[in-house]
């Protein structure tokens, strides 16, 4: 099982607790420049991830740093596509420059979300990788549009599923809107960890059970207990047999 | 002679002049998203310098829109490496998807600037070029700091000269804040770009002869005159003789 | 009859052109930081348009530098407002700074657009205005749910009509994807000019006649013949006896 | 005395955070969208503050996002005028549409520290706080040439001064690439606060004595214990004999 979290999103004395983060984790997926991070940060974060020894991917967002990337924008397939195959070069540039490899692609907030239930929205993604570099791992949600068109597409998928985010009762997240969206209980997200991680039923939103298979688990890195929650997620997945390692790791 | 040119510059209307400029040039240089241009309009500028045979190049500058990368920024040398870096991989990976090749890099404004004076932002910007891709050609001002640290650590250097600015009597460019920096004159421009490529002496801004070795000049794309002074210089140029064609080619 | 042109949106030499253009208008719409402009770009365009005695006003747009402010974004009317009020106290603080008043409100782009037709979107647009300053005119496309929304509101409305874009049949704007959306006739321009003062129908993209009554002429100010077209519209219009003044003027 | 913190600088959870700092302080500087924060967010910090009571100022950076506004950029006097006027002009707006009004300035990163040792940067931000309004009290590292400045302009000073940042022994900030730079320990943190409200010396980075006159104590926001220190420094004021207040309040 794979552990993965967003990283070089935060600013000033944050961005700290980020590169404590990593060595809890087998992937990190860095923020591009777009909904957030900079040059020189994403040069930290890729140096601290490689001597970490963890998997360096890139998280290509939406060009809204108002917004966080959060915002859906009206792009044209093409315009999905170069946005994206600019993000990957640019990372990939750094991530060489620094002696690594870039090993995978995660799309961050409304692309992330529309990629789950928009073909074409995948498909744009999907053909900005295959142009950038077929072997890479492409994370998407488990279930959606992105993972569809990825494997038509002959790429390889992670399947990816939140360890701290509810899940409605069809597998899909609850909308961040909802207050329910993010869990705080410990237990409860080592709980969903180990769920995820065993392919079992465990309880959504609504409180009837639901099954997601996925290959990697989700933190989140930016709340004051990332680090805590990473640690304990990782020593519930260890402890109950499960090695944590990248994909194809 | 190599003809080269700043494209995508230019917002709305105006970047449709960009295009007709291509095909009077032999090489251009493609602004990354920084001090302008975005992914989108980058595929549409590379497409059309490809269509047109152009080599298409990189024009990196400081992350500063508001103020098109002309006013230095207080950067470390890690700052401007990882800029640089960030700027080359983004374009790279946008040509390489249009089918072509990227073949060189010439640095905007204030970094262009300040690496023909300053050897440690030279000799930033010389480490990211050979991190990225060691064959590509660097468009450095004759007689530059950033020609010399280009020429020590091997890398294969174009010297360039401009047509349309004004030179100080020692081979410098005067600066934009002087009302005489940009010729308007045609026959001027036409003048200065024939003795360029010959080798031979020129009026200076101070009415002394200069004389500039250059392997490539310069044209300002961002004129209402400037398809037509590219038309004429460079049907002077190959009147007098003078192949052009992009460097190495 | 009012001439307006939206300006402070170009870069580098273009800019210049801009400047020019002024003084054959009545209306100035000056980009506020999102979709273009920058703060002492802001000042240029303000004082050279406060110099030649033309009404100043603002033109916010969505905070989309790459995509010029002609991508909608999923923003909700909370974020509209916030993103309306910021320019509009942006630009009136440097407009109060070289001595003079903000006259107007035009929204930019995808902005203008979709309040044209999304209540919610011109709703929340009143709003900000309402807060800012309630005395302020607001340029809407003559019809469009903008100008409802405004005259409801109790603000003061100037119906924009366009001398350079082709309408469809019923009064709207042809889309821009269309090729034949923006005219390049001069001739056209200066008839569909004198149409839209008089009130009177001219031909339609179908062909068919259109009639739009409207407060103000809005020329564009990002191609190089906009001095030309601007000087030709105006001296049409005078020569057709109708004075030439900002709104209220 | 009074306490501040910058605030609206944060992205995501650690937005939450700051919030929650909000009740412990007497007044907030607010980032305005160009080194941190985004209308939609600045709308929220203010009704937050208004709500809690405290007073509401401009935090006002230079443009570069990148750099979170602490690298220097080569701006003219009229370009730093521009840049202050325009972010004044907008979160005032914001803060007016709220009910509020705004009540003091403080610059940021790169434009506070020039500020404080260089005249000319000290003189525009003056002007522009004369142009948009005389009475806002304007922050000011005591001792600096902006404090300098601004009295002589006839500004309402706030001399402000650090609890958690080490001083030289001449009464000047430890720079931020010195390691000890900033104070983790909660003790000395309360202990530097209570010396500073008193104007009694405290150990410099030296070791030596210095003192300091302050009329404000600054607290950093971006920490995850930045609410605990706020709370205890302001318990230790209070239970000192101070009161804690804005300036004028």
């Amino acid at each position: 099982m794979d552990l993965n979290a967003d990283v070089g999103e935060a600013a000033g004395e944050a961005a700290a607790l980020e590169l404590e983060l990593l060595s809890h984790l087998s992937s990190v997926n860095v923020a591009c420049g777009f909904h957030a991070g900079d040059p020189d940060g994403m040069v930290r974060t890729v140096r601290a991830a490689l001597a970490a020894g963890v998997a360096v991917g890139a998280h290509p967002g939406l060009p809204d740093r108002f917004g966080f990337g959060r915002r859906w924008m009206d792009l044209a397939p093409a315009e999905i596509e170069a946005i994206v195959l600019y993000q990957l070069g640019a990372l990939a540039a750094l991530v060489r420059a620094e002696g690594g490899r870039l090993a995978h692609v995660k799309p961050h907030g409304a692309l992330y979300n529309r990629a789950a239930d928009d073909p074409a929205v995948a498909a744009a993604i999907v053909r900005s990788v295959l142009k950038f570099d077929a072997g890479l791992f492409l994370y998407a949600l488990a279930g959606s549009a992105l993972e569809r068109a990825a494997r038509e597409a002959g790429l390889r998928v992670v399947r990816e599923g939140f360890a701290d985010r509810a899940y409605t009762a069809d597998g899909r997240l609850l909308s961040r809107r909802d207050p329910r969206a993010v869990h705080r209980d410990p237990a409860r997200i080592r709980a969903q960890a180990l769920h995820l991680a065993a392919g079992e039923a465990f309880p959504s939103a609504e409180g009837t059970p639901v099954r997601v298979a996925v290959d990697s688990i989700c933190l989140h890195g930016d709340t004051p207990e990332a680090v805590a929650h990473a640690r304990a997620v990782r020593a519930a997945l260890e402890a109950a047999g499960f090695a944590v390692r990248p994909p194809g790791g």
